[in-house]
């Protein structure tokens, strides 16, 4: 049984409690849905991180662990169409780790993110931890009535979009485990990465540039897994303008994500290779690093865009971008349930969820 | 910086943040409270619980550690004057601790404490760790709007409460680390706690009544440290007839919790030795077993009982017993900000807190 599976069985037993009063969405969405008593919905999601597992403490500055924290709840308030407003956050921290400055920075990351969207931390917990460093990462936020936008809602004939690009997070994760690490300054070290042999003075220019290029992608790529973005302001105008029918916001990988939100909604989707906005970066870097874009931008998690999908007639209200950030129509929903299918080159093939899995 | 300074520091910084919208009570109580836009305020809470720290995996059954994972937030919403609503869970755990039985038996016993109180689990996150067992319990309820017992509403005069009895979950704990067991059936196996020689027939009779009495305290001291019950009905009768000012659960021990109560609220506290209801069990066990009550009574984690302060003249209106639990009134709080005392056989002593830190 994987956490997929286990969470589904869960799910159902727990449709067999005695009470699920006011409880719009339970478990099995990107947070959960309660009736407030006034007009706007009550919106809660957590998100757990272990070191070693969801990040590697020395590749993740205490800072952008911060603020990925939130950031990645943040995208699960954004994924039901909701605004977020208030956070919680668990910690548990070795005594040699609790002593030097990791929490103060952490914080500092931690409670920017909170400031550009308006969230206020209001609570939380702090514990001494063995040998790992333990987050967990607690956001409410609100909806109009009836507004949140689940997995659920999509139906045949409507059209898939995907907000920014795709595969730069996971790509970063490769690199960082090749070895690659941000510097001081943003900068990025290359210990393992490059391979390069000592060149004679004439070559040094050129290969100069090419290194200057690829250490700009690299880091662009590095923020990309250390620093995500949320798409808070797309899922305030997705659920606010009632233009989303279903959603769920990319953290295991386009393909499972895609299939996740196809379960839900009873239907299959068809999607097109050639429209799939792949991260420019790693097509930057695709050829001396042996990164696959389409690859990558399939099945690689953690990009923390929204994938949701609109009616036809609405796609004309769809605003070009949100702060700055544009979307993509990649696909459209299909009436065959569970079926997932990839247009590449005029050849059409079933997609397999390739994304990841805690426990195979 | 402890815990305790750490969380003030943050909590001075939180209040500076751009946006505190609809918040009643942030950082520094048992449970946030926030403004709903009917007439219930929303609370708040998250506890963390790992193993090594909190839980010793070889020491707590799963089923009871999934009981103990959400009671502990119970008591938090309860000592808000709260009542509990809604749950969720972040789980981190090792492979092969996923793939034998552990989930099941955590969930059965999480599920059979929420079904008893109406709490519906309506989220949480799964993810696989290196090593150790990760739980976060986050638990939201509602209570009338303004009625939400702080820590900081006591006032001198206001007479000091507590539920239950104190020191039977820290004599557990110190049992426990003596070698003591939970058996399949609740009974207790004594491994290294049992210090007899053999002994000729004639004696064993009444050694055997001894060790009888002595089985059934030491079990029950046991499921004190790792099955806690918290006070949920005593939380909604104390918040709903607005008869607590100010209120914490005993988490850190009576001496920690009751200084919380009393730095928030400006005031000092004077009680009184023999008013404390000090766990009976531990009198059973005190000679043989080197347990001291008072002390257990006084600086002792982890009862989860209420602490709460009165005015005079609404005692009357409280009730006997709630749930079957008594509360006894073991002080007053005084106009000595910060000064805890305590009364014993006619000496009066300053009170140093005893309770438990994770980083001293």
């Amino acid at each position: 049984m994987n956490e997929f599976e286990f969470i589904h069985a869960l799910r159902e037993h727990s449709r067999t409690q005695k009470q699920s009063r006011r409880v719009i969405a339970g478990i099995g969405d990107d947070a959960s849905v309660l009736t407030q008593l006034g007009d706007r919905d009550l919106l809660a999601t957590t998100d757990l991180l272990l070191e070693g597992i969801d990040f590697y403490r020395d590749a993740i500055p205490p800072q952008l662990l911060g603020r990925k924290t939130l950031g990645v709840s943040l995208s699960d308030i954004a994924a039901m169409g909701g605004r977020p407003l208030w956070s919680l956050v668990s910690i548990g921290l070795p005594t040699a780790v609790w002593r030097d400055n990791f929490k103060e920075a952490f914080f500092q990351g931690y409670l920017a993110l909170a400031n550009q969207f308006g969230v206020t931390l209001i609570g939380g917990d702090v514990s001494q931890s063995k040998t790992e460093i333990v987050m967990d990462s607690i956001v409410l936020g609100e909806v109009a009535s009836g507004a949140a936008v689940r997995r659920s809602g999509a139906q045949p004939g409507d059209q898939i979009f995907v907000t920014g690009t795709l595969g730069g997070a996971a790509a970063g994760l490769k690199l960082i485990q090749m070895g690659a690490r941000l510097g001081k300054e943003g900068l990025v070290s290359l210990p393992s990465v490059s391979g390069r042999e000592e060149k004679p003075d004439h070559e040094e220019s050129a290969d100069a540039t090419i290194e200057n290029v690829e250490s700009k992608a690299i880091e662009q790529l590095l923020l990309r897994q250390l620093s995500p973005s949320p798409r808070v302001g797309w899922g305030i105008v997705l659920g606010e303008e009632r233009l989303a029918t279903a959603m769920i916001d990319i953290s295991d990988g386009l393909s499972s994500d895609l299939r996740h939100l196809c379960d839900e909604s009873g239907g299959g989707a068809l999607i097109h290779a050639s429209q799939i906005p792949a991260n420019p970066d790693v097509a930057t870097l695709c050829g001396r690093r042996a990164l696959d874009p389409l690859a990558l931008a399939l099945h690689g998690g953690e990009d923390f865009e929204l994938l949701f999908t609109v009616r036809p007639e609405n796609e004309v209200r769809l605003p070009k971008r949100v702060d700055g950030v544009e979307v993509h129509q990649i696909g459209v929903i299909t009436d065959q349930p569970g079926r997932i299918q990839i247009e590449e080159k005029s050849r059409i093939w079933d997609l397999k969820p390739g994304g990841f899995e805690h426990f195979k």
